[in-house]
This record gives C-alpha cells, sequence and structure tokens, in this order.
C-alpha cells in the first residue's frame, strides 16, 4: 500500500512516497480506502517537526481526510462496507467535556495519518460524511470544520440575531462564519484583503473589516453594534489580535480562542477581561458527538465546505507548498 | 448627617468627615441606618483616584456595608421596616447574564457609597442578609463575597469532588475557599506566608503551597492532582500567576479572572489555552439573583466570613491604611 | 381617557367602554400612548373569569400591546419620549431564572392591561420593539411571541440542524416555526387543516403532518427523522398531544409545554420519559432580557409576526369573538 | 464458571445455577473476577419477564456488580491486571448527551450480566472503583449510585443552599440524599415509616416527613420552605406522588423523574407545570464520564453507600426474595 511518510527526518522536502503492507481489521475496526485529505496549520507543524518528541517517525502526516469502508472486523455494528466515513482526530473523544484519557493521542501525529491509500482504524473512531459533499469537500471536516463548529455552536451558542467577528478567511474562519449564518448571527469579517473580503461576503458576511487600512478594527466593530460590542469573537489571529479582540467584543462576551498560529506568548489586558465580564474559550477540534451534529447541520442546511485546490495523491508535497505560500482562500486538499 | 467624602481631591489623605443633608425615601426607595462596611482593593483605588473621570467629586467611597431599614417609600414591597438590608454593587444587575445597562453604574464611584450614617437607595438593588452574621460580617458580602459566588458557583459550577486552586487569603480568595468547600470540592490553597496557610488550613483547605518556597506551584498542584491538573482556578494574582496558572489546570478546566490587582498585561502562553481547552472566564461581582442564592447558602450552612479587623465609624482613615498595609488575613470593616 | 374594561362581572358582553383619569409619569415611570394590542387564550380567559379571585374588579384586559412613549418620569433613562415600546407581561422578570418574586403579578390581570389609550408604567418594565414591524405586529410580541422564543431559544437552546415539532398554527405556534427556522433547524408542522399547513410551509415548515388524517402523527415524526424522534417538541395540544409527544421526541429531547389549552390534567406514559431520558420543559412567556434578546434577532432577519386580522379600538369585543371563533391563522390584533 | 442465568422462562424460581465456558479478553477488553453485585428494580422486573420480548434466553441477570481485572486483551490502556472495577450499564455511553446508539444495549438484559464468577467486557465499559468502599458498596454504583448522581449533579447541578426533596428510602433514594448533602443542599426526605426516617436523618436528611401521617406532604415541604416550594424533587414514587410534587417545587424548580416503579401511566396537573415554568427531567443511569466523576466525589467525601445485607453467590435466589419484600434499608448485595 501506498503512503506519504517521514522516515529520515522532519522536513517538507523528507516527505516521501513509500510501501506499507496491508492490512486486515481487527475486532472493533474498520478498513477504509481513502479518497480525499486536507491540510491544516497543524499539520505543516507537524511536517516541520515543530511538535518536537511528541511525534516519532516513521510518520504519516495529515489529520483530515475521507475514506470508503471496505471491510469491517468482527463486531461492527456503527458503520458498514460502503459508508463514506472521516476519522475522528481524537479517536478517544467520543462525547462529553474534554479529559487528559480522551486526549491521549490524535491523528497525523503521533498516531500515523491518512495519507495513505488505506488504513485501518477503529469503528468507533470513524463518522459518517453528508452525501451531498464531494471528496474533498468532505475531507475538510475533521480539524478545520469541527474546530468552528465547536466554537460557534458547542461552546458558544451563538443563536439568532448575535453578532459574530471571525477573523481571516482561512479554513477554520470560513467555516465559523457559515455555521455562524445558518445559526442565525450576522458576522462581521475580516482580512487584510479587499478580494478575499468580497469573497467572504459572497459567503454569507453581513460586514467586512479590513484590518490592514482599519488598524483600529475594533472600534469598527463597536461602530457596526451600536457601541456595545459584538457578543462573540472566532480569535484567529492569536497573541497579536487578542488585545484588541477583548475591546471589540461586548460585556459579557465570548471570546474562541483557535490556532496554532498564536504561537507566541500572548500579551493583553487582563483587567478587561475581568472588568467586562468576558469569556475566553479554547477550542481544540471536538469530540465525536459534535462532529456528528455538525454533519447534520451540514446536510439540513446543504453547506459546502470552500475548496481552494485539490491536489493529486502523487503530488502531495505540492500541496503543502501550497499550503506554506498560505495565498489559499479555503481549504488546500488532496483527492486520491 | 455624618459622611466620609472626598471633595478637594483623590487621596487617602483627601478623607474628610462631613455633613450632608438628610433625604427621604421616594417612591420604591428605602432610606437605610447604615451599621457596618468592608473595604475592597477597588476602595482603595477609587480614593487614590486609580479609576480617573469616571469619578467625579465630590464622593462617599466604599461599596460594601449593611443597613437596616427605617423608612420605606411609597410601593416598597421587597424590604420592610427592620430589615437588615446591603446595597447590591451594580444597582441595576438584578439577574441574568452582563450587559452594558446593567454594568451603567456602580456604588462607592460613581454613585455615592456607603460610608455615611444614612443613604436612600431603590428597594430593588438591596438584599436580605443572613441573620447569623454580625454587622460587619454581612457587610463583607456585596463585592468579596459576590465575587467568590460567582466564580465558584454562578460560573464556574464547582460540585462534589472537584479540585478548586485558591490563590491567596484576602477577602475574595477565603470566600472562595469556604463556598468552595460547601460545594463538596477540595481546596488547594496558596500564599507566600506559612502562618496564613496554617490559617487557611482551619477553614477548610485541603492542601496548601508556600508559592515563595515552591516557585514551581503548578507542578505542586499537579502533582497533589495526579498529574492531571485542578479543575478550577480562582486567579487572583494576575497577570504574574497566570502563566502558571495555565499549566496548574487540568485539559477542559476553568480559570476565574478576579481582581482589579492584576493591573497589567498579562503575558502568558496562549497556546496552551487553545491546546487545553481552557476557559478563562472574567468575574465581576453578579448580580441581584446571585447574592440571594449566596445569602441563602452562607444561611444554610452558617458560615461565618473571616473578620480581620473593625475599625470605627469615626476611624475610617485608619481602617484604609490598614488596608493599604496588607497584613490582613481576611476582610478590613468599618461598625458605624 | 377611554378604556375597555370589566366592571360588573366577567364575561365577554360584559366588557365595556369606560373612562379613567388621565395619569402623569410618576419618577421612574414613562407614559404610553398605545397604538395596538394582540390577544391571547389567556386574555379569553380572563374576561370570562376563568383565573377566579386572583383577578378583581374594575380591570382592563389584554397584556399584549405597543405604545410610544409621551412622557418620561424622573430619572427614567432607558427609554425617551418618541420610543416605541411594549409592556413586559411579568413587569418584575428583568433576566435570570424565574422565582416567586418575579412572578409576583401580570398585565392584563390581575393589574390592569394594555386595552386603553394611554398608561403609565415602569420603565423598567418596556422594551423597545423592532422599527420595521407595523404596530399590530409589534403587539403580537410580549406574550405569544416572548413564550416561543423562550421555548426555542432561551430554554430549548435550539441550534442548526436540529428537528423541532411544532403543534399547530396559534400565535406561540407560528412564532416557534419563524424562531426554529432562523435557528438553523427544520420544522414539522402539525395541524388539523391542510389549508393552515400550506400556510405553515409558506411560512418555512420543512414537513406537515395532519393529525386528523395520520392520527398516529408520532409515528410519521419518526419516519421523518430515520427513526430517531425529532430533537425537540412545541408542545401546544397539551395533555391529549403529550402522551403521542413522548414517543414523537428522540432519546434525550425535549419537550416544551406550553399553554392553558392544555387545562385538564395530563396523563401519559411516564415510563417513557423516564427510560428515554427526556426534558419536560414548563414555559411561561420569559424575562425582559429574553424579550429584548428576541427582537434583536427578529430585526436580524426582519421577521414579521403573522397577523390575521387588526380590529378597530372601539371594536374591540368583536375582537375578542372572532378569537373565540377560533379561526384565524396567527394573530388577532386591535389598532388604535 | 459458575453462572445463574434464566435458561427456561423468566421467573424468580427459574433462576438456576449453571456453567458456561471460560472466555479469554479479546483485543480492548478485560477479564474481571467477579467480586460482589447489588439488585435493583429493574432486575427484579427482568427476571420476572418485565421487560418483554426485548430480552432473550438464557439469560445471566444483574447489572450491577464490581470485579477484579485478572486478564487484559491486546491493546487495553485504561486499566490494569489487578484493577478492581464496575463495568457500566450503557456499555456505549462514554459522555455526552444519550443517543439512540449509546442507549442500544444494557447489561443484564438484553446482554448477559454479572451474576457469574468471571466475566469479559470491553475495557471501554469499567469504571475504576474508590478504594475505601467494601466490593459489596462499589458493586451498588452502577445504576442505583450513577442514577442519583445524574439527578443531583450531572442533570440537576444542584448546590449550595438549595433544598433538595428525596421520596423514600431506596437505594437510588439514598445516594440522592448523600450526593445532595456533598453538594451543599438541605435535604428533605420522605417515608411511610418512621424508623427509616430516623434513619435518613442519621445520613444526612435535615427534616423529613412521613407521608402516610401526613398525606398532604406537599403542604408541609412548603412550609418547610418559607412557601416557596423545594428547588429539586427527586420524583421516585411516580405518577402517585408526582401530583404532589408539581406542587411541591417552587416556581423554576426540577424534578428528576426515576424508576420503573413508576409504571403506570401519571396523571397530573399539566397546567402547573406551564405556569410555574417547572422542568421534568427524565433520568436513565447516565455515561462513564459521570461514573467516573461520581467516583471521584464519593472518594473526596468518603462516603460509603448503604448496604442492607450481603446474600452469598450461592443465595443469589434469596437475594431476590428480599429484594422482592421490600423491607431493606439501602442496598441488597451478594457477595462472591
Amino acid at each position: 500500500m501506498e503512503v506519504w511518510q517521514l522516515t529520515s527526518g522532519f522536513a517538507l522536502d523528507k516527505l516521501e512516497l513509500g510501501e506499507r503492507p496491508d492490512a486486515e481489521p481487527g475486532p472493533g475496526e474498520v478498513l477504509l480506502e481513502m479518497r480525499a485529505a486536507s491540510l491544516n496549520y497543524r499539520d505543516l507543524l507537524t511536517v516541520r517537526g515543530g511538535y518536537g518528541p511528541r511525534n516519532t517517525l516513521p510518520l504519516i502526516p495529515l489529520s483530515d481526510g475521507v475514506g470508503e469502508v471496505v471491510a469491517t472486523g468482527a463486531g461492527v455494528e456503527r458503520v458498514a462496507v460502503g459508508d463514506r466515513v472521516a476519522p475522528t482526530f481524537f479517536p478517544e473523544w467520543i462525547g462529553g467535556d474534554p479529559t487528559q484519557a480522551k486526549f491521549r493521542t490524535t491523528l497525523g501525529g503521533p498516531l500515523d495519518g491518512v495519507l495513505r491509500r488505506r488504513m485501518c482504524i477503529a469503528a468507533d473512531a470513524v463518522v459518517r460524511v453528508p452525501e451531498h459533499l464531494s471528496d474533498a469537500e468532505a475531507a475538510c471536516l475533521p480539524c478545520a470544520g469541527l474546530t468552528a463548529w465547536s466554537a460557534i455552536a458547542t461552546l458558544g451558542r451563538v443563536g439568532p440575531g448575535d453578532v459574530v467577528l471571525v477573523q481571516g478567511t482561512g479554513g477554520v474562519a470560513l467555516f465559523a462564519l457559515q455555521f455562524a449564518k445558518i445559526a442565525g448571527a450576522s458576522v462581521i469579517l475580516t482580512s487584510s484583503r479587499d478580494d478575499k473580503l468580497a469573497r467572504g461576503r459572497q459567503l454569507g458576511a453581513d460586514a467586512v473589516i479590513n484590518y490592514r487600512t482599519t488598524p483600529e478594527w475594533d472600534k469598527a466593530v463597536k461602530a457596526l453594534t451600536g457601541g456595545a460590542g459584538c457578543d462573540h469573537v472566532v480569535e484567529l489571529g492569536g497573541a497579536e489580535s487578542l488585545a484588541r479582540s477583548v475591546r471589540a467584543v461586548r460585556i459579557g462576551g465570548v471570546i474562541s480562542l483557535i490556532g496554532v498560529l498564536s504561537g507566541a506568548d500572548a500579551t493583553f489586558a487582563l483587567p478587561l477581561v475581568v472588568m467586562r465580564n468576558l469569556r475566553l474559550q479554547g477550542v481544540t477540534v471536538g469530540s465525536r458527538d459534535g462532529f456528528e451534529a455538525m454533519c447534520r447541520a451540514i446536510a439540513t442546511h446543504r453547506l459546502h465546505p470552500v475548496v481552494d485546490r485539490v491536489f493529486r495523491f502523487k503530488d502531495a508535497p505540492k500541496a503543502f507548498a501550497a499550503f506554506a505560500e498560505g495565498r489559499h482562500f479555503g481549504k488546500i486538499c488532496i483527492g486520491y
């Protein structure tokens, strides 16, 4: 079986096409014929060795993908041969609040990921994806989609009439925009580029702010919300933008903290968080229950994840290179 | 009517004893004969002019006090003459989530506070206090007590078996310790002084850490919790200690952010908040509903707030001086 | 000032046009020039004496109305002259969970209601209504609208992808349908009449069931939801339909219990509630906070309440008669 | 391996001692040497055939037990040989909200239960029990304990100062009493026997009501709570008592519905549920996450489940007979 893997070190140019023996699904497992994958910032960091000794070689990268069940082991009832499913990022987080045990391991490092032709995996760790999605679209759900869903729906409980500020036009951001809209909220979108903001408007953004031409975008958010501030910020900018987000959000509001982009230490006005009764909520993907709820919502509203470009399996390194360039709007995918 | 007020400027030595005309309660108002007050860090900051132009002269300081209803205006049904009540810090926050409107004004600046013999106030903005408390004890509830209650009960939903880390032995900290215990939690208390930790143990702390002799106290917390970390941190140290708190708390845990002590910008590892799915919850006193729930819990458990010392009304400036010294354990109060 | 009132007894034909002296707004009060009202089943019951000794004569009926602020008393900051506002049903329920104190009194019995030309009322007990609504539409919000909002949003937390079953096409039902849709849910609507179901479809219902021709409508709901059952039932049929609702809803689902229509004792399979982990949630209008959140959502989505017919002030008894006939679809209103 | 089973029909006198082949733990499984079990009403119903065709023969009864891990299959990390663990009632309900899939199957019917010397079971479906408990005590946790925990902690969110009404002195009731107390609540206990009430007082009940001598016990509850009603009712009496419970609970209060004792249809005043904004919450055991949280709370407070009597394994039928008599206070157990 063909796989992309790192065997001799962590770096983009160490990605190599290799062979691994085919496996049979054991009891409770399924064998997937993979069809598509998608890239997240985490995958770039992983391949570059950014997670240190947590990951060991050899390693098959990528956490997000979709495949077809081609065989099932003994006792599998959740899914059947022919089902199109996506593996979950945290195989042991079925539902409920996160715990150390549920966070024990993750796909695409330290566990081998989805950048291979076939994979065996616990049936408990896959979710059926909505039928109306292409393979590439479905491959965007496990991390990017679910992180946005957890922020907006599970943890944020965004509802009709709320105003949500979404930062940027990356994969999570566009999902957050789409989910906030189907939850009945208004969305303010920020970006440094007007062309991306224009596309954000087409996806449903009610107001847009170019934070390059409007560096004091927190004041713009306040102006757009009658002075009160928005209800929810999907914070994807990290340390830099957080200092403004605590000013842009209303008293009692929520800031969803997302993304390893925010790699550095954050410095911001802590007293504002206290005095304005804010909630800063770290968001780390989500549970299988959340994944299933998200799929249902996507199916109900026939949402389509925004795919920028689909590379072929054999061109996987080019997909990483394109992702590293950062010019994409939406997700970079790989079709097998 | 005798009052302590600032008339010529903001500074501890500008506090002066003065006279204000007596008032009659209007419709919906009550007249209180004040009996005791207590000091919070906010009051010290207020007298020193720390809130800038938000407060104007003349100003009667102190938000936390207790008095007896001696007259009621037309239409008052909530309380009756003879009731012992405490004014609420946010007169317009009756219940529910905080909003800009509910936060519009506060007692003890910009509104005149409780450091006076008598005051007229909306009946909607007072709460009956538990009978078993002394006047000084009851005077500790409006800010210090309610902030701790909001952190532990309303927002934190601490329950049996949880492990709560409480930082320090100030007014809010000791209330948080007491409330966490009656909610069934275990409490780890930190302080820089062993004598204060010993007294904390007497109040129910299950484990104590001297953060001076154990500067890596986050590791001590993890060791005490089987490596997982505590469920909840009542963060009173501010910017400095937050960097350790995000390490001391378990995956999915909560950090209650309290106190203007945390005056400076905070710098801490934002990625840990994201990757560990933490919730940082700013806490700003609380609603009248919360106040009433707290009083009921205090009455049920016959808790006594920890009062360090009670000064006389005529010695109010000495109370401020003692507070500024910072040697107290529990609350500094003023008995009228 | 012209009023409709009951003075000599409780009955529809005892409604009489009378005069009351004009009032000036006291401190904290506003004077409203009323513009429109709407009828609820509760009002019919009130006029017929259905609430017994709780209500006394003379009584001005109707809880739901809208008016313009034409004068404000001392200290009023929440609203200004010229604002169009609706009085709240529970004048003392500002926010948070309901309590005995917050439920102490209600508009339109025992307090005089809105069926008069002008009324003085506490500024704390009014809410500004969305500008895009006609007076009659805005008059539908205080009870019918807010009850549905509490069921769907505040208590039910309906979100994208959920399936909500709404029973009937009365005022609350149509609001529930509209609110569930803007929250991202799918709606199944039931009625005994195909023409009403057709209009429900136009308002957004995704599926409809005529419970006369499909008496086992619980099975139809299960069939529509892949056998699992719906997530939420807005139960308006009362005792009779509840026995089926507990079968139509999914394991862990919610049934919002609404309406005095359900006047009799309910008999249903309690074990199903236990074994299927259901939540039966009584809903009683809602708080001022909820009212404001609802108005914001209505404004965001430019929803229009469904008004069946608007009678003139002088024809108020005809409005009651039309309501009693029960042929309406949506609300019966009175324009002043 | 020795087992108690039903092979020829459902009836207490059909319980027979038999032999089943020993099993080896497969991948992800553990082999338990059972040490104790406990009886619930559900088990009696099961043996008597009360669940109809859902259960098939042969069947090993009893859902609640505790055993020692004596062997582990491939890939098991959750537990180790030597751990004392209890199987979970719903093997597939790990955490989060209940769903049809999580409720798919249960121990002690249709799945073989714990009344056998050894059993193989998924490692995901066991929980380590607190060390300070005897085997018999630990065997009380899986259904009786967890149902009470779900009612009080997970779903009821009972907290300090709340007043909880617990009905009766059965297994779930006594757990509910103990859990409500460690959560800081006051408890009112009802029973038909003064001797049982006296023992309930020893366990911490703050007030007791003999519902035989005080048939209008709802009024007694109101009197004990200043007229407002209690916050929470743990409803174990079923159809009969529910009609009073809706009167005994405060506006906005919660009634936890528990137990197949409530076998018949319930008839009660639905309008009271609506007008008083009550929540009726069906409770069905709980998730593994809840089980673990309960164990932590039990360990923190060194609680001991109330064991009435422990029968020997060979006397299992006598345990059923004693349970059927209904004279016990606390749990009837079987020690292996």
